[in-house]
């Protein structure tokens, strides 16, 4: 990792807690291994990424479904995915230090007697690697015993295979269909990391394509576009990513081809979301271990087959990290150094920055009034009336939002605000009864700054 | 329980179940427990009911913030908080036949051998009652051992007092102002029950209204208010709803007041929310036991003081369950029995069916095309070309869409469609390019049909 980017993450890292974006979870007992809690400024940013998603997976498509499925689901449904068999990382111990390290990534370790050294390096006596299950364990119910053991779920994924023949039953949907989930995950980490990149407990967005098995090939390929245009639609710069096609003998044993979507973080690439051709693996082993026929009949063809599935899965805490890395930016306004996040109008955590010219002659009242009749409309907006002006752009500007309205000597007389635009600083007037669709219409038409793609990151 | 109200409550989880909206979990492999999957329509009834919540509490507020805290913090926020300690249900076994019950429920239970007795009519054998803690724990990190032992979250509040800090550092909000948040929580109850009304795994809304402490009867007043005012802005029946004031012997220690939403449910009145006075009880414990000063001080009046917690929490599940129940209603329309939803035109999961009044003549084609410019403006349609149009109309009223619109020869001729109304079953000509304005206006303008409250449940 260059030293440059490493400060770049320090500088992120301190951004979302200095401005409520991202903050270390339990804090004040310590923190929890790599553990984070969304702000106020990330919680809304967390909201619009998946409201982004799910509009335009779900909402405005007509062949695709929700589905929000329990986290705790039958322990069997991890027996038939094979989860509790293999969803293993290798772990070694030291025998000197008690430290314990993945045996697939030790030139990643420190030893912990020698932070400067891998454990290689440093001789550690290593045991046998062990596998270790990823998944977090419980007990149901208050008898504690193994009849009662459960799983939290690792992925969302199989939520939707357990409940395909119940939506194909109450939702006319007919293959190539989907079935798109939002919800959290939870994975056993030894080594989580890099901020919100990895953490034991995330949340994701996939969704599960049925399809007529000789379909494959096109919705592998039609997935794998629609999902990096999604992308950048929403404003992360097209140069930043990548479709990374796994080699034949990284893909699974039933798969047919995988493509990771990645993006080149500060500390590298890394996947953002799989696409991945799971062929009717699940659907069949869930058939088999249940003895329930998940098969659909085609009533034009006259055929009954097992669909097969094509599964873009991303991180919503990856996207939402992607979005606020890729939007930052450092320029210089009026000889100072200006820090701005070039958010898409629809992620960024607040819409519009509302501001009396002057604490007096009744512009405060007048900007409140206004401020109230955008909160009406459903935007989310800041209302700001110390410091100076420029002052209060620029901690807007630090935070992402787009537009900041400037209520003036103007506005008491004429009825017009100043509308200022956070990537061109271009201000405009626009009277008070057109701010709404004034909003609205730059909203629709806000383009990704040129100038920004030379300097990011 | 009375004979018609269980009936009730058979036909609402069977209309669950067979439109979509509710599915028992892991039904393949024989469920869970009471563990439910919300379907497609469901999954879109929870996210409206989530968004009318937030937009309310947090959008429409200046003196609210937002926040997502992790669901398995620091197992010393537990300890804090009391949950470790006290967080119990009395249970008791019964040496025959090997059964469990809840010592303070007795009465409600079923003894295994003979289900149609109380344990106590039975004459079983009870052992003494034993406490037992309602969180579920879990193993962080691949050491198995005490010193990794974690907990998921059995509320969110906890997660909120956690970032008080945090929140206060980066928001630049003073008392009296809210932090929100909606997430699930995890409670390993005996005995849930009553379809998702309780279940183990369930979705909170919480808030924490910090206040000067002399402002704590204003403020506790003015949620009681507030938030019974929302179920009903959201269309529940205000005569089934209740706001019962918990006597002083019921109360927490450290609490001045509580009261409780209640609704009447087929199985009974029942909490829907919670609104209750906590004092400075938490900041307080988290204070002492993290060493951490959780004070606020007041740069005008030049005070240091912990704020007083007023906290409103509600159940998503219950909710989204109680406005299904209450808009539930039977009629007879042309002489055939008619099911439907009037939800508010925001809660419906789908805003509006659209419908080719023949498959022919252009028809389809043109609904599709308006079908595909409502979804682009980010309304929830349904599509549906099948059966004769008195057929389309019930299915969508059995899952309460609000607005059917028709596509026929007048759309071909003259530009013009059908909107037909689910409450009222009025229809009206409408130009297709004002479609979009129709609809929003009708959202806003809708009332709760006035027939219903005579004839619901």
């Amino acid at each position: 990792m260059a030293k440059q980017d490493t400060t770049f993450m320090d500088t992120i890292v301190s951004l979302c807690k200095r401005r409520g974006f991202v903050y270390p979870a339990s804090e004040i007992y310590g923190g929890i291994g790599n553990t984070y809690d969304y702000g106020p400024l990330g919680v809304e940013l967390k909201r619009r990424v998946k409201e982004a998603w799910w509009s335009r997976m779900v909402t405005m498509r007509d062949d695709m479904v929700g589905l929000d499925s329990a986290i705790i689901q039958n322990p069997q449904t991890w027996i038939t995915s094979g989860h509790v068999a293999g969803f293993t990382d290798p772990l070694v111990d030291c025998k000197k230090c008690k430290a314990r390290f993945r045996a697939d990534k030790l030139d990643d370790a420190r030893c912990t007697e020698k932070p400067s050294r891998t454990p290689v390096e440093n001789k550690c006596e290593l045991t046998e690697a062990r596998a270790f299950n990823l998944m977090f364990k419980t007990q149901i119910g208050a008898v504690e015993g193994s009849g009662s053991v459960a799983y939290l779920r690792p992925e969302t994924a199989q939520g939707i295979f357990l409940n395909f023949k119940n939506v194909l039953e109450s939702s006319r949907v007919k293959p190539p269909f989907g079935i798109a989930q939002i919800g959290k995950s939870f994975r056993n980490e030894i080594t989580p990391g890099n901020f919100v990149f990895r953490t034991r407990e995330f949340e994701q967005a996939e969704m599960e394509f049925f399809i007529p098995p000789e379909q494959n090939d096109h919705w592998y390929q039609y997935w794998r576009k629609e999902r990096h245009q999604w992308y950048v639609d929403y404003g992360v710069n097209p140069e930043k990513l990548r479709l990374r096609e796994h080699a034949k003998d990284e893909l699974a044993h039933y798969s047919t081809g995988c493509t990771d979507v990645e993006y080149e973080y500060p500390f590298g690439w890394g996947e953002l979301e799989g696409i991945a051709c799971r062929t009717d693996f699940d659907l069949k082993r869930h058939s088999e271990a249940s003895g329930k026929d998940l098969s659909y009949f085609d009533p034009e063809k006259k055929v009954r087959y097992l669909p097969w599935v094509v599964e873009p899965a991303a991180g919503v805490d990856r996207t939402a990290l992607t979005m606020l890395i890729d939007a930052y930016e450092e320029d210089v306004v009026e000889d100072e150094k200006r820090v701005v996040l070039h958010f898409h109008p629809e992620i960024a955590p607040v819409t519009v920055g509302v501001f009396p010219l002057v604490k007096k002659e009744g512009m405060p009242e007048k900007a409140r009034e206004i401020d109230q009749m955008l909160r009406q409309a459903r935007f989310t907006t800041f209302y700001d009336e110390s410091a100076a002006i420029g002052r209060r752009y620029r901690r807007q500007d630090e935070i992402g939002t787009p537009y900041g309205i400037t209520i003036d000597g103007d506005t008491m007389k004429d009825g017009v605000v100043t509308i200022r635009n956070r990537d061109t600083m271009l201000q405009e007037k626009v009277k008070v009864a057109e701010i709404e669709s004034w909003l609205r219409h730059a909203i629709r038409a806000w383009k990704r700054p040129a100038k920004k793609a030379a300097s990011a990151g």
